[in-house]
């Protein structure tokens, strides 16, 4: 966790998982956060805009990262390949950070309506963005958005299959192996 | 729009609808979608949590009529097959109502950041219910879930596509041509 706590953001962010962990989520205040960060209510709304965004902080950096890699890709490959490849290897380096902790924080956001809802609607706009990332690329739009949906999808289930083996295993690995599984699933019978 | 107006629920919606189109979603108030339904703010909060639901009244509906058309399948399909089935036709019966207003009402979730999570939500409530028909017909829970997301992304996208014709087109057909769409997306390079 070394990452987390070299500034004010990875120290808030810290603190907020480890008392949502110890008390559920809805028990949890701001100021509580910044005083076990040992920092101010007026620091914590410097970073983030709520206590739900704290959970969600490397989620700009990772939609980012994706779409980074997306445009950077060899034009020769077929676009779900393209998506899944930066789905994966972003969330490799970006994600595995999480380590022990991502099965506790996946069964966290389980746990609140609200949490389930902000994870959802970044997920949609992982989708919306890698869609227009392949439309740069002069994919036709209605193949950009059901690449992007499904690869989310795969990304997805994937990491949740990651996040359940406490995050020990291969994130990539199991992205991969997801879209081999989604593959399967939609053989016609 | 006849059977929206046959009772009190029916007659909320109509209005709620109408007042959104005509002002925006913001703008109106749920004393307002009353009064021009003639009726009471209180027998609008009998019916609806708040001036989000009323927009998806028919969702309960329509997500017990795919779980029912799941668990009534032949079992000798594919599960994918049996879901888009289930989907396409249950959409076919229900959704269909919307008719010419289905773009506008795609659009106004659209314009909305409480209407677009309220929708994520109804349809990650919609793969949950749908996954858990299958493992109930002995499907395996990985592929379940693969199953009921990839199907659910498929009507989604699909029944988007036969919005953006203004609801003229069949339903069903749309939602079976974007899974044939979604398959050659995810074939590898």
């Amino acid at each position: 966790m070394g990452r987390w706590e070299a500034d004010a953001g990875g120290r808030l962010q810290y603190a907020a998982m480890s008392l949502y962990f110890e008390r559920g989520y809805d028990a949890v205040t701001v100021a509580e956060i910044a005083e076990r960060a040992g920092l101010t209510k007026r620091t914590f709304f410097r970073h983030y805009a709520d206590k739900r965004e704290v959970l969600f902080a490397g989620a700009p950096a990772f939609q980012a990262g994706v779409v980074a890699a997306v445009a950077a890709a060899p034009v020769d490959q077929a676009p779900v390949d393209t998506v899944i490849a930066a789905l994966a290897e972003t969330g490799g380096a970006q994600l595995a950070q999480y380590g022990e902790w991502a099965r506790a924080r996946r069964d966290l956001v389980e746990s609140s309506a609200d949490l389930r809802e902000r994870a959802l609607i970044k997920s949609a706009d992982l989708a919306a963005a890698v869609a227009a990332a392949l439309r740069e690329r002069g994919v036709a739009p209605g193949q950009a958005t059901l690449t992007a949906h499904a690869a989310v999808t795969a990304f997805t289930v994937g990491y949740d299959r990651w996040a359940d083996g406490n995050g020990v295993g291969d994130l990539p690995t199991a992205v991969r192996e997801t879209l081999a599984d989604l593959r399967t699933a939609l053989t016609p019978g």
